[in-house]
């Protein structure tokens, strides 16, 4: 039974994991047989009301709590995690992934990544374990491999402005539709634009589970 | 396109909707062809940390807003739907539906339905439109069918104190198991008992897939 790390980034699309992506992420990998570990940084971060998409001001949530909600209470500090607890890792999207494992959201090509995600990714992807990053997850794997002048292929799907971001992080950017993804053979990473473009619940599952055969394959 | 009413109760398990229901709830109902009006009540709630499982003291969170966080924003206030903005309801499971939508998981068979909660069910109920209720959810039904001593089946699964409770306020208790559901073809109920037995996402999703797939051949 492979065993996936799902990294979450709290819960809820505007300040944490978009919902959708990351059930579709674990019932995927389920039904395919895998194992799923459920992880976040144990941060503070900004809140969003959903109901009317503004910033709560002066009140913080812990990701590490709030992804709880997503994983039922079955979730790991994802500093307490390394690269043997794992076959291959997944990053669903939302704001939370360029909000709190990255500041991508805020600073664009300038953010930098969480310390302790960044260490995760990098000792997964020099392990030849396989990566998949989903909807915006991308920009973070971006400055993780950016930084370390790493050749690789990713997407976000077609919006110009983010895919540039990326390509100035040190990305080959590749535009890829909705229920499709993009694959990296070199760095076994794969990534799908979900949400990015995706105008309902279906057509961002059908991405996804592409995504996630595709993950479990190269195990 | 059929219309269905989907009733959230917060955002997690131990306070509000189960996220895993209700994800599987919106993707089922979407791939079916379905359209869904997300709704809640607009009332606080107490807050439960997923990650310790404790109560959190002295805080409280809106149903509306977070249960927005699981409807990406597209969310109702459940006081201003009516049953002419639906053709079907259906209700996903999670402590929310028993401490939210009613105050069961504190009172038990002595509980009170919220009144904007129980005013639509009788308006669905008694417009023969369809209504599905997912895990605990149908102990909210019973409260709601008990008061009106409407004579109606219904399934919690096979936990037998919570199947007492549902007896005695009126419901026929019918044990099922989590790959299965039972209707109640008189009231055009349907209830599945999803994480009330269910040992991982795939086993919730499999009663739910075909709780909804039953629902829609109802409308």
């Amino acid at each position: 039974m492979p065993k996936v790390g799902v990294v979450l980034s709290g819960c809820g699309v505007y300040d944490g994991s978009e919902i959708h992506e990351a059930v579709i992420t674990l019932l995927a990998l389920n039904r395919a047989g895998a194992e799923t570990i459920c992880m976040a940084p144990n941060v503070d971060a900004a809140v969003v009301n959903h109901l009317t998409g503004e910033n709560v001001a002066g009140e913080t949530r812990n990701v590490l709590v709030e992804s709880a909600r997503i994983a039922r209470g079955e979730i790991r500090d994802i500093a307490e995690v390394t690269v043997n607890d794992v076959d291959a890792l997944i990053f669903p999207g939302g704001f939370g992934a360029a909000k709190n494992l990255c500041d991508f959201a805020i600073k664009g090509s300038e953010c930098s990544a969480h310390p302790e995600v960044a260490r995760l990714v990098r000792e997964v992807i020099s392990s030849k374990k396989p990566l998949a990053a989903i909807c915006i997850a991308p920009a973070l794997i971006s400055r993780i491999l950016g930084d370390d002048k790493l050749a690789h292929k990713l997407t976000i799907g077609t919006d110009e402005e983010t895919a540039e971001a990326l390509e100035k992080m040190g990305t080959d950017h590749i535009d890829c539709s909705v229920n499709n993804y993009i694959v990296d053979p070199a760095n076994k990473l794969i990534s799908t634009p979900a949400y990015m473009l995706a105008g309902n619940i279906r057509e961002a599952a059908e991405g996804i589970e592409k995504t996630i055969a595709e993950l479990l394959k190269m195990i």
